[in-house]
């Protein structure tokens, strides 16, 4: 069977489900990377685990005939949301998955399908994504940051993602860089990075800021109606590049947060680029700067850590997809047990 | 060559050298890792390059010649003090090793001994050592750190040691756990548990108690005969161990910043194991009861990093020797080129 089979295995597509609290992206992937179909639908996860389950089930399916059945599919990449255990293909108990708790997905997606598959958490696949096909091709040694409404970080080493001895390497986002922090982090630490540069973070400080700032006029103000619940990342962007000093001023700060906890990330690390990517990362330009500015400021070879590439994140759209597929991907799949 | 070289390889000899700002450490090795000569001498470091490159030479060449030349032996491992390149063999420009700067040591030992040669830096080798031949045998993947004038950290992934692009990887003193800590690191940052853990670090922090608490009576005033200059990590050591409350307090603190920051490094790599070792760390159990309770506070999974094993490390003298001949063992030899 194995025997001339790679000829055949070159042909056979791969299917990648990103599994996300509001919908199911799908798609099917050749072995040179290329996109040849994908679907969305909405997740139903209020509906508990036995709805979002057939939801998932379903877009397989139809990816699954699309492929022409267990015949024309390497495998299934799935990612879900943590925690979960890609050694075993468990997922544990993940918040935006209402009645979900110890699904061996892995498993029932194989016995269903005849075909493999494999659980991945999405910043550790999103990495492995940027690195075969996306900003940080050509580097095999990659530390991937994405930031949006938390922080997930992917650990790339020699094209393959480090898993660590539980599955549950690569937790950056839980690196505290002030140990007493006022903000205390989802995770019920103080002063990880999540709890102060994510967007949710930039909002929160926004917030205080302009509590203190009473007496200081502020676009913000104006943009929100006074009504600091509204506050959003986009908002405090959008402020700063018409000029407010407190929107820019929360940039800034972000920037160095992140700059910071990169210093911390590259001295460990020693990487051959950073990919940074998410919703908060697309503010860009006041955002990148301050970070640069920082790293040879807190990295110990400021020579090196300066020389060490921050690239923006290529894929957005699908990047869920792509991560998923390249699971089983040969680069990707040989992923050693750590 | 390589044919049937297998049986003669395991019969020669490694020798591994240990480069200190005050002395030099050399010892033979066998491949299965028994220590049958050492020998030790002064570095002569303030005399210079000249001088101090020949002290090393000198005992080099008396480690060859007992190992029957360059037939007898597998290969030299020379740790030396950074910055050093391990992938070029570079001792870039150590601050006590005056006179040092961007030495080829790996090439002018292979060069004058005819035997393949390898330079590392200490911490890095330490690590491989504990993970070969002291308290992680068994562990494939183990975070290590020495507490001692500085913090010095090692990772070891599949009984490699992990390098970084350009072979400085592996910094974890030099990861701030408080970005506006008023103690400024030697590297120039802010808050590097360096800074905050390490031994000059625990006498700074006691001589600001003793400052703060000025009406309290400490044993510490005593011991140093009321002269701040005088105390040390033992000294305080001491004194807890008494009952001193300043000297509890400091250790106590000592093991609540370790514990942060070794919950982060567990976030990150979920290791096997994490080794502690150094002066530091010896005083032991004052010390790792708090780091102990605090990690799983500042952990992302509680449950597996109180699981994560943290072991006192068990190569004492000649740790470095062990580490330096380690490169040329067969697990540490393949290092792969990160």
């Amino acid at each position: 069977m194995a025997r001339g089979g790679l000829q055949k295995t070159m042909r056979k597509l791969i299917m990648g489900i990103d599994i996300g609290g509001t919908k199911v992206a799908g798609g099917l992937m050749t072995a040179q990377g290329r996109l040849v179909k994908s679907l969305i639908r909405p997740t139903h996860a209020g509906g508990g685990y036995a709805s979002s389950l057939s939801q998932i089930i379903s877009l397989i399916e139809r990816l699954y005939h699309a492929a022409g059945g267990s015949d024309g599919l390497e495998g299934i990449g799935l990612l879900a949301p943590g925690p979960l255990n890609p050694h075993t293909g468990l997922v544990i108990n993940p918040p935006n998955l209402p009645g979900w708790e110890n699904v061996r997905l892995a498993e029932i997606v194989e016995k269903r399908f005849g075909v493999k598959a494999k659980v991945e958490n999405d910043a550790n696949a999103a990495g492995l994504a940027e690195v075969l096909f996306g900003a940080a091709v050509g580097y095999r040694h990659v530390f991937y940051v994405t930031v949006s409404t938390g922080i997930g970080t992917g650990i790339i080493i020699n094209k393959k993602i480090y898993h660590g001895k539980n599955g549950v390497a690569g937790e950056g986002g839980h690196v505290s860089i002030d140990y007493q922090s006022p903000y205390r982090c989802g995770c019920g630490s103080l002063g990880c990075i999540e709890a102060l540069a994510a967007g949710p973070a930039l909002v929160r400080r926004a917030q205080a800021r302009l509590l203190q700032e009473h007496t200081q006029p502020s676009l913000l103000r104006d943009l929100t109606q006074h009504q600091p619940a509204r506050l959003t990342p986009q908002l405090i962007a959008r402020a700063a590049l018409r000029g407010d000093a407190i929107a820019k001023f929360i940039l800034k700060e972000t920037g160095f947060f992140l700059g910071v906890w990169l210093a911390a990330m590259i001295n460990l690390f020693d990487p051959e680029a950073v990919v940074v990517g998410g919703g908060v990362a697309q503010i860009g330009k006041p955002l990148f700067k301050t970070l640069h500015e920082t790293i040879p400021h807190y990295a110990i070879n400021p020579n090196f850590a300066r020389r060490t590439p921050i690239l923006p994140a290529k894929l957005k759209k699908n990047v869920g997809v792509y991560g998923a597929a390249a699971l089983f991907l040969p680069a990707g799949a040989e992923a050693e047990n750590f």
